[in-house]
């Protein structure tokens, strides 16, 4: 594997054995010195052409904990207009002698373009409405590590802005490819105007979906979009597809909240259940570091044998 | 000790403890390498929630002469916007493995706030017009180094806007735990409204105060004060309250000049007094490397022996 | 040689010692693990004025590939609002105990003034209209792997705006030394007020110039500098100046074309020609790296000979 660009470059043997390889570097970051030097000499750079401060520093503690170089180039949008194309960045970059490109942009399919154009491996961290495939590895990492080897069978809740969101494409396809049955809840206005291909069904009825799921997956309201009339307002938008604290005390006992960050506490989720004995949340930003560098290794490592040979 | 939120965390012996590692680090940094592998492995994240480049780098000099990993986190106001809570930015951090937040916030008490949530150690490197401890240690390691192993009997002007500071609110309990006689000089309107339970004098006029003093502590002069009519000018402040060199030239011969910096030279300090033999300004910078190191060292560093063991 | 400010501090022969060493860097740059521990502990800061992330990664790079810890220093418009001199700036960074500032600043002028005040050295990445001396060493570089072991008697073109271009400074005075023929080739808007002291014959005529030309060298058109009347619009720049797909397929088989970056694609350059096999734009950069790192290591590192010891 060169790039991952899309959860569609792994199948589902592709995804087990990036999840496989996360365990032993979850091991790593458990150590009194959570470093390996499996990349030494590499160099990751972060190319941001949206700001993200977390998912860049997961990356880059990622990277750091395998001993490669990191550097960050984030374009700022005045930057952008001092007019040069992302062709001569990534051809600049990469004539440096980078040897991973980390990309974030506002335009879906920028990271496939780039893959075209470089002999660095390519990360997609998230481009447009597209694809954020490294989250979703995250999630089935932390997943699976709370309900068994196999995902088979769990029925899990995508909860919110499915229309304009990368993580819920990507963990869709994800979750689906582990065995496990996706249901997408939220308003018509906030679904994409066509479901197919999506390996999910539909509900606009979170009550109605509720008591079946095992676990229920919020994303992130963004509040323009209560602005651009895409549902009545952010009160009504929690009365109906919030995961209030009376939701969550009608859940089964054993279901599990999961949200990818940054969180409206207060809309889409309670700030108790954030913070209850149910929420993966933190869980998923520690995973998110080992599952990174599972994925870098994959990419940048040498053919030698890892972890045995880096410990 | 766990975090550094408060000169009151430390007391004289603690300080004192400080500043004796503080030594040993001041070692450390002229050799011809000026590293140690005292904290590998160890995180250490600056949070920023207000622009200082000078003290944000003076942290990650000392951090990286530790052998420490760095990574920085500068909240724009943009993203503030954007709607993270502190709490889950701080959750973010902590759950990516971070040994330590270095934190700058404009908010009084947000370190302490910090600390409750993680099991990270907290640093405040600023908090609104509260604390800033680790300038106040600096202060104390580069007077000490000048007049003998106590301050006992030291007679210190601190001179300024000591309504609106942080620094002189660390120092002056600093100094004070030390043995030092503080006299806080300042036009009424920049005085804080009580001083009960501040350890100093208060004077409003300058000319009277320096004759006595062996050490002259200079303030930053914002800008914005004199706008929002604190006082009536800069040229009216500088008259009555700035270390012009006429007034320089009546001060005994062996009296220490200071300032946090970043200094308006010809307001609050004259340039040929900034860049004369009596400051001490480029040494308190110098000496903030070693002094951050020995509090890094303190808060992260294991328990076998330093500085034996690291050399 | 303390500090790199000018090309005028090298001289054909400290031109030339720079480019041989650059030949080990390169072979550096091109190993399984390209970094050697030349400078470790040495620290090498970043301080821009004006932002150009292309350069300051390369010197970055360079010094991460050198085993030196970076840092950066960007200073946005608003700081240095908030009132710090350059002075007091370079004072605290020196203070900090850094080996070396890489200084990019809209003032000509500027790095010389740092190096006066300060025992770092000083690399002067850009200041102004004046120079810009590692970009000229790096076109050097490229040039002489290209067309033999010396550039004697190699006519060079530099085209376009020279009033306004650092690049075209340094390189003029880098190529003649070495003993190339340069022609510069711009309208007389675009031209200096003075030519005295230039090495350099000039046209305004680009067609008249390509036939005898071994070496196109091009540089950015700012658009601002139309909208500012220096001549009458983007479009009849590039139909008289601009190097198209008609002119360069008259060109000699065996020209090179150069062009510092970031480029306007289609405005002083074709896109077909940028990405052509004449096209040595991705050698440029790739050859930054190698420099830069000469450049570094001949200014901070120690006596024991290298490369041999630090293989």
């Amino acid at each position: 594997m060169k790039h991952l660009l899309s959860i569609d470059d792994l199948g589902p043997e592709g995804i087990e054995a990036i999840l496989d390889l996360s365990e032993s570097f979850s091991e790593v970051t458990q150590r009194e010195i959570p470093k390996v030097p499996a990349l030494r000499g590499k160099t990751v750079v972060s190319l941001f052409y949206e700001d993200s401060t977390r998912t860049r520093i997961s990356f880059e503690t990622a990277a750091k904990r395998l001993s490669a170089d990191t550097m960050s180039f984030t374009i700022s949008s005045s930057s952008v207009k001092k007019g040069e194309s992302l062709l001569d960045t990534v051809q600049t970059i990469e004539a440096m002698g980078i040897d991973a490109i980390v990309v974030r942009h506002h335009a879906a399919g920028a990271p496939h373009r780039i893959a075209q154009w470089t002999d660095a491996s390519v990360i997609n961290a998230g481009d447009g409405r597209h694809e954020h495939p490294t989250q979703a590895l995250l999630d089935c990492f932390t997943l699976r590590r709370h309900r068994g080897p196999s995902l088979a069978g769990s029925r899990i809740a995508i909860v919110g802005d499915i229309r304009h969101s990368r993580v819920a494409r990507s963990n869709v396809k994800a979750f689906a490819a582990l065995g496990a049955e996706v249901t997408l809840v939220a308003p018509p206005t906030l679904l994409p105007e066509s479901l197919a291909g999506w390996p999910a069904s539909v509900s606009y009825d979170l009550d109605a979906v509720l008591p079946d799921v095992d676990v229920v997956y919020l994303l992130r309201i963004q509040r323009e979009r209560a602005e651009a009339s895409r549902f009545p307002s952010l009160r009504e938008y929690t009365a109906r597809y919030g995961l209030t604290v009376e939701r969550a005390a009608r859940l089964k006992p054993d279901v599990l909240v999961m949200h990818p960050g940054p969180m409206n506490r207060g809309v889409e989720i309670a700030a108790e259940v954030a913070d209850g004995p149910a929420s993966l949340v933190r869980e998923q930003v520690a995973n998110g570091v080992a599952v990174r560098m599972a994925v870098l290794y994959s990419l940048l490592g040498s053919s030698s044998a890892y972890p045995r040979a880096a410990g």
